[in-house]
């Protein structure tokens, strides 16, 4: 392989600038100064949810938990998933916000991530993905955290190519 | 399971402001107002790597690609690592900062992950972790991303415990 | 990848029919003479899908395919899923009715699980689950099968305990 | 382990049956009015496994248990197995007949496949699958499951081809 | 845990002295001065397998080729299986002679691994196992390599046991 | 897949000869007659791991522990890539020494496997390993085992080429 880089410009949709009008999930928790009652009374999206997974044992870390990693990576994979039905093709993630984790998520947990485009700049595009988990055995369901992802939509070179119109 | 919640207080080491002194990935990335050409001449850390893996196919998305959420997955890792040994036992994750990818992981990559601890608060520290990529049959060395990750130190129950002092 | 479908003739090996009284989603299928076509106009459930996952290239068999064992785990594990919601815990799968594959599940395919409780005896439950697939980059989704699945409540000792009045 | 066997009593909800003219593993199973009893003397088949595998902690669903699905899969990989060899390449599952499992299997249990192939069409295959279970540390070996399933000879553009004539 | 240790003594069964009666699969190979023609006409083991898999794409290496270790893990578990059916219970690899692997295994193989013991001491095992491979869609056998695994039986602690005499 | 076999010729450095002259892990550790006390003392070695991963729940055995064939792969992944770094392109395992196992690993255990390789030949090279282990928790390491492996440089078609010269 050669040595690609992801060439983001000054200018697009992939800025990931932080001067966001709403707050982060970092900010209102912190905000809260209380820790995390503020989020709690949230509704989960009204959208379907685009994964939606269950937490098994070949998940777990060393000491038997679902760790932070393995939801990161289900959050990237909705993200993707919602990415590449907008560029209908190949994209790649080039940035992730912050992420703060409201509560574990257990084994045998129902996991649902969320996807919402919320921009969508030539060739990149953000993705706001929330993380909601289900105890196996309970009808409650608890937001985990949220962030917003970029991606790039690239072509079979790995290079950026346009973003074409909504289908 | 009961519905543990992760309670971070005000002012302990788990606040996750951003106002740290040196930029972050994404400050430098973006204010060489170029793409990623300031931050490629760092050289990784002196350290030894913490997690040192090769991209496997089993880890491709379905475009072939290494996708963001591996590797996300395995700074979380790396990042438990370094906790679980400066706090003697088991942590979770509490929040990770932004993160920008500066280049693809390809299959058959070396991806080698480096952890540093940041700052040790009474129950929780931050660490700070870069990952580098290396071709398979090359001697160049890339780093693709960095994040700053929170984990908290918890007991047999999930509560917050006290990070004991450095051994 | 363009929609494949498993054209399955009349007088073919392929037949699998049964004299069941209500007909099985293989009679329907044979009884249009034509293939899957009379299946095809059906819409998705109403309901949110149980499961909903992205077929990757570790889920491959060697021939590259998505293999028809992947999509039957995937079936139980939602069927597995309403069923520990509804038993409110441990549950074991001890009958699942014929299934027909209508068309292939391809590298990347969103595919969706759905789960409906069909009847819910003293220790035992009747899940209906049908599997859907959309293309990564595409709007359309089509069934690929379903099937109703049994599973027993059981206890820590693995014995038959009694389902609990609905929550 | 002990040697739980699910004791599935005439009139609960899991019966199952179906008006089918021969009778199907279920009816088998039913008919006895006993639980399992009647099939359990039988032997495994004569011929070789043509998959045995053990089944590990990976495996696992949220409780612990091999689930079905796992089973299915397996079960599912030995019948496409049988079907390459005799096909000499690629198929596809079109359909399998319903499955009664008899008892669980647990992590460590060797699992042995057993295809035998029914039939054979123009371009389809019917593949019949028994499961056994042995315990690591025992002798005594237990029917799980049958099934029958349905493969297609597929070329590379995903048609149906001619199986060939035996070698 | 603490630091368990192996302690191989002197006159048990486990010493792997490479003083067998019988040439090593490599002394056979590199004996005959011409490669590996020799050991190609031996048929396989009249036993049955005690592990038969197929190999799947997501056991390749980043060349997309089965790697060795994926074969070694395979024949670990099979002398593990044979090694905890004996012993009746669980047991520890401690040691493994040399292997020459005579030819590649592909994606799609039937890999069969045959175990035998060959010598039993007071606490440990000598496990012979051989592993061959068949093309998906051909009816030929070869032998891959071979190898003898010295086990031991342990207790609930990891300590030593005795093996008990055989069934 | 036509069925390509290695054809390892004499005198080239891939002869895997046992005359070796300094003494292996298995000699060492007999040789004390004393089981690994001798062994212990020796600190890890200088260069930096060429793979270093976490024990996983994933990796275990039906007993729980993390088993032997699990650390070999590692160890042949390790070499695989020192052998692909130095011969730039892709390689094959065709010889691995014995090996002994000094201490078992742990679900959670840091194992590092450091290579070097040990002398290159036309087509070949022989790539020692060792594998250390750090508990989770602790700053104390332990060698696990060690063993030479054995690549040869293959090329698209599998045939053996020449080891380039170092860069």
């Amino acid at each position: 392989m050669n040595d690609l880089k992801y060439s983001v410009k000054r200018g697009t949709g992939a800025r990931c600038t932080a001067a966001s009008t709403k707050p982060s999930a970092a900010d209102r928790l912190h905000r809260s100064g209380q820790g995390v009652s503020v989020i709690d009374n949230i509704e989960p999206p009204d959208s379907e949810a685009i994964i939606r997974t269950i937490a098994m044992p070949a998940d777990t870390n060393p000491a038997g938990d679902i760790f932070g990693g393995w939801l990161m990576a289900q959050m990237d994979l909705a993200a993707g998933s919602a990415a590449a039905r907008r560029a209908r093709g190949r994209c790649a993630t080039i940035a992730v916000d912050a992420m703060v984790f409201l509560r574990p998520v257990a084994v045998g947990d129902e996991v649902s991530l969320y996807a919402e485009i919320a921009s969508v700049g030539r060739t990149s595009m953000k993705i706001h993905v929330e993380a909601w988990r289900r105890s196996r055995d309970s009808e409650e369901r608890y937001k985990v955290t949220d962030a917003t992802f970029t991606f790039v939509a690239i072509d079979a070179q790995g290079r950026p190519r346009d973003v074409p119109p909504p289908a």
